[in-house]
């Protein structure tokens, strides 16, 4: 399985909860090295699980052996991260033939259960067919 | 030091070899727990390490105590990541009062030592200044 | 007023149809001189048009006086552009007090009725508060 | 000509001044209705340019009745546009078979002859063979 084949998502600690067609959501524990230099969330891990999600999204509409790749990822930082279980969702916004035209968020809850977003993504996944791979 | 205080890098083994004012270079050395499912560096890794490299030349142009973060960051992909080693830099594109417009690159060097450039990064890093932090 | 004071969107046609806070729509009917090489709606107006609505739902949450300035746009073309008239959107996704995230679509409807979304955008929108202007 | 079939670019004033294999140039006279509502180049105008600049930087690369089209583009706003004529060029930062990525910028030269970056781009454009066009 291809999800399985990704070494960085264990090491990272993040964990794919639900898998379902076009749209993928996991989470991750904040553990100490996930801190950067101010103790929230850092900003690498972020872009890291937000390409995650959006990539897995983009996997799950293409057929059994098709390749997909990140061509392009922004993402817009807009608050601080600062909870202790972060969450994360990427769906397919726009299927396509060559490309997936996906987004992501990644969100926290406050103490009083509020969803805090802490980053929104948009990405381009390129996908090649079995055939040309 | 803010560099030290980041607990990721050295998670993730990325180290920085050199600091100039709006110039930050660094290294990783490719590790198994790096990989995506096909093999190849972790769009992840990329995304943070050129985080990292563009926030830190973002900070080496700051005064002692102002804080910095990222506001935004895209990346383009533009080749497999497949070397042993990768190689980052980020610079100042653009200093400013509110803002530092960055870009940074990733790569790596073929068998034959030639510079093969995996993703380039623009981010926007927002600029606070100590006496409203 | 300052979108009035705007002489770009009524020279391309361009017309605002609601102004609510945080919320900006309008209109494009489509003429020869937007077209592309192939006859469809050039990207370069979308990219315009996207521009103006993300920038008014930002202005339409600062106080008067304050200025409002893109600090940068992606813009991802999701279907080709091929109606009569064209819609757009741009609303404030996350305000702050010195960003405004904004996101925005433009779309037309296909002989069905039907909506078809050519390009979403994601903009930073700087806010300069008018004591520092 | 693909270029010449362009209609949005003579409407909005912008010449081509140079095309060379990867690389296109072009200027723009400032005239009043290319403002925004502070009397500076509108962005929808920055953009539209960035994208014909890039779009054309990768036209100039692929086959004869091979087609082009804009995937994503981002822009970042580096500086006002103050200037009574701009400059704009767009290349082909790194061609593939089936995206060309392209980075563009446009500048003003100000009354010491010195180059004025107003912002700069970075696109990703779809090269769709003749054969399956």
């Amino acid at each position: 399985m291809r999800i399985d084949a990704n070494k960085f998502a264990p090491f990272l600690g993040f964990e794919i909860t639900e898998i379902n067609e076009g749209e993928i959501a996991g989470e991750l524990d904040f553990k100490p090295h996930h801190q950067q230099q101010n103790g929230y969330l850092h900003g690498g891990i972020t872009s890291a699980i937000l390409d995650m999600v959006e990539g897995f999204a983009a996997y799950s509409m293409v057929r059994e052996g098709d390749l997909v790749f990140t061509v392009e990822a922004k993402i817009a930082y807009l608050n601080r991260g600062m909870g202790k279980k972060f969450f994360a969702k990427g769906w397919v916004m726009k299927p396509g033939k060559r490309f997936h035209f996906c987004e992501g968020e990644l969100w926290y809850e406050d103490d009083g259960g509020k969803k805090i977003i802490v980053a929104k993504g948009s990405a381009t996944m390129a996908v090649i067919p079995k055939e040309e791979a």
